[in-house]
């Protein structure tokens, strides 16, 4: 493409292509707004530094600082948002990360270049 | 590791890691609240699709439905986070992602395993 920097009548990248569709922006915006907070990205990121990749509540107060109602009601807003799955073994109630969310985020943040690197 | 299903005394999978720092967590908050937008994630993706990688304000009104102030405001939130910047060329601005702010958000969310295989 040949860019004339001067040119002042006409842009100099005309937009080519089409948005995200409004329907997948709407639902991907509210995968991010449950992530878009800091003890939630704590308690992800402590939930993926688990061995077998799931804990209970009760592992992860002392870690975070954080309360058990605080921990759960931070859990169920992942867990709506498709983030987080909880399995209930026992009296213990185990919550693990669901990978296909958050990689299809990732995906969809990541610069198509990149992506068809990382695909190859 | 052996887990034991039907003890209720322990947890079975200890939390043996340590979770994001805080102020990592805050900033990364940060750039996903700015993120966390249908109108914004429609914008980026839109830039992204331009065949140079970047878009005036001008061509961004037409496919997005937004008035030229609407889409000024959304990308004033996206630069203020490192997501977007901007170049002033002659009476024209353009506008262009920031990979690695995006870039570095991705690997964030993507577990451990997956961002091994990626950079392998």
């Amino acid at each position: 493409m040949v860019r004339v920097i001067a040119d002042t009548t006409t842009p100099a990248s005309p937009v080519g292509g089409e948005p995200l569709p409004r329907k997948d922006a709407e639902r991907i915006a509210g995968v991010l707004k449950a992530l878009a907070d800091p003890n939630r990205l704590r308690l992800i990121s402590l939930i993926q530094s688990t061995e077998g990749g799931e804990a209970c509540v009760c592992e992860l107060t002392e870690p975070l600082g954080l309360s058990q109602p605080t921990i759960s009601h931070h859990l169920r807003i992942l867990t709506e948002a498709g983030l987080v799955e909880r399995d209930k073994r026992g009296v213990w109630a185990y919550f693990r990360i669901v990978p296909e969310t958050l990689n299809a985020v990732a995906d969809l943040l990541t610069p198509p270049k990149r992506r068809g690197r990382r695909r190859s």
